[in-house]
């Protein structure tokens, strides 16, 4: 049979996606349930091939030559496993070998969800015929993906673009992870609140404390506000340059909850990049909001089983 | 003819090498110009001129299939021209075509020089046999060059790995290149002396003020020289766990005059890559010292005419 099309899954703390793509990134078919996410690890798997089962039910499963997953992490596609930190009931839980077996047996790629965020945007969106480019997602963490070479980079296990946890502050407050002044420490959305706060915002009658309202507030001319976005657009800037002096990008692609700040958070960020991003070979990148929306995870890991399906044509 | 060497360039702010180099990485020929840094472009083109026709007039040239160039950034490998900081007569100075027309038109390829010693490192060094590497010169500053998926990642305009020009102290001092907390400012040669110097460290009868010299200071336990080496050793150890973060490595090769210093550099830029490279992906990591010496940019800059030459089979 001609297989012209891919299955993704999109797997997160909160939701579990599942779709049907096309050869174009149109979803044909999708399916989704809420992640148990405080449950044991079995049940989470129960709520992954309910996805899927939607999907292998249909007359259109028969078209699908691979699936591809994008999967909250840290994931080790070396090992075909994943351990999400928001999903503790998975520990090293060997997600290829049952979504797999759920799957007729289909060829499995996994990637980490910012790594699927990238796939999406450079075969849809923003980083759309950019051979070199970084793309993040700014909202409760930082976390992003690379595109080298025209090729996604996605590492020996699948996390590479981890953008959120380089340290651009290597004196600074401690990091969940364990590390210090990391990126994610910073810019993320709970991060920029929280130094409004500190710092004497308070927020409307409404009590909304999110980094959204302080971009409002921001917008406004909040002083405090606008501070804290110039301090997260500064780590953010810090981490673009880093990489584009690594690696080489001509683009960083923004995207995510406080990626949708808009002007609150692109003008600092463009006018910090200019401190940051000093050498020859950078200083022509550009920082662009982003362009695909909630069903970026399921794009990406789409693109990523179109890729799997052309290194191993046998299959089709 | 059957062409089965390379010819090799090193170019720096003080010597111009020259080398004919077979396909086991062996040197069979070499010559050796003084740079006149400080003369006009031309003069430093007539000493490249000079090393290049002591091969050109060798019974061997003729087996030479391609030359590769490594050289003192910053480089332009998409122009073919290079702006080396320390020769301001060369500035976007079109040295792949001059060099081009001094070789009877062999093809050319150009890569910087940190770039260069990764692909010794790789080819016949300490990161043999590793798909995914970082390798770094510490010396008078901070270079380096990145292997991922077992090729060397040049970059589009041959700069990538330029681990010495990012922040990991995004408020720290302001750096040469125009940004802060550069890893070079924390951890050159140089810059490990200075802050021996000012926080109380006096050199011997000899007067000697060189990071050698704290490092001896350091191994016979002075606290202020063993200080000023693990703070260089946590500015690298955050560089280094930023580039494993964002592009996946399981080697760092560390090379360079400040890298021959041992113990009193790996021990603590050991402990510190703990405290920075914290999620699972990049745990593995090790610290090994560079095994190439002065050779490497040499050995480098053939191992890139050698792709290069596998690349055009054509013109072999």
């Amino acid at each position: 049979m001609h297989t012209d099309l891919v299955a993704a899954l999109d797997i997160g703390g909160t939701k579990i996606a599942g779709a049907l793509v096309d050869g174009h990134g149109r979803i044909l078919l999708r399916a989704q349930r809420a992640t148990p996410a405080q449950e044991d690890g079995e049940s989470v798997m129960r709520a992954v091939e309910e996805t899927l089962g939607e999907l292998t039910d249909s007359p259109l499963w028969g078209r699908a030559g691979a699936l591809g997953i994008g999967s909250a992490g840290p994931v080790d596609a070396s090992t075909g496993t994943v351990s999400p930190v928001n999903v503790p009931g998975w520990r090293d839980y060997p997600l290829v070998r049952r979504v797999r077996e759920a799957a007729g047996g289909l060829p499995v790629e996994l990637i980490g969800d910012g790594v699927a965020i990238t796939a999406a945007e450079h075969w849809q969106g923003a980083a759309r015929g950019h051979d070199n480019a970084l793309c993040m997602v700014v909202s409760t963490g930082v976390g992003g993906g690379l595109v080298l070479n025209g090729q996604l980079h996605a590492g020996p296990t699948g996390n590479a673009g981890h953008i959120g946890h380089i340290s651009v502050d290597l004196d600074g407050d401690p990091c969940p992870c364990g590390a210090r002044g990391c990126v994610e420490r910073i810019a993320s959305g709970p991060n920029i609140a929280r130094r409004a706060l500190e710092n004497g915002w308070r927020p409307g009658p409404d009590g909304d404390t999110s980094a959204a309202a302080v971009a409002d507030a921001a917008r406004a001319g909040d002083p405090v506000a606008v501070a804290s976005f110039a301090r997260a657009a500064q780590a953010l800037a810090a981490g673009i340059a880093a990489t584009a002096t690594l690696v080489e990008i001509d683009i960083a692609v923004i995207g995510g909850g406080v990626g949708k700040a808009g002007d609150v958070l692109f003008e600092p960020l463009r006018k910090a990049l200019a401190d940051y991003a000093t050498l020859s070979f950078v200083q022509r990148l550009t920082i662009v909001p982003a362009q695909m929306g909630t069903d970026a995870g399921l794009v990406g890991a789409a693109a990523a089983a179109l890729a799997k399906r052309t290194d191993t044509a046998a299959v089709v």
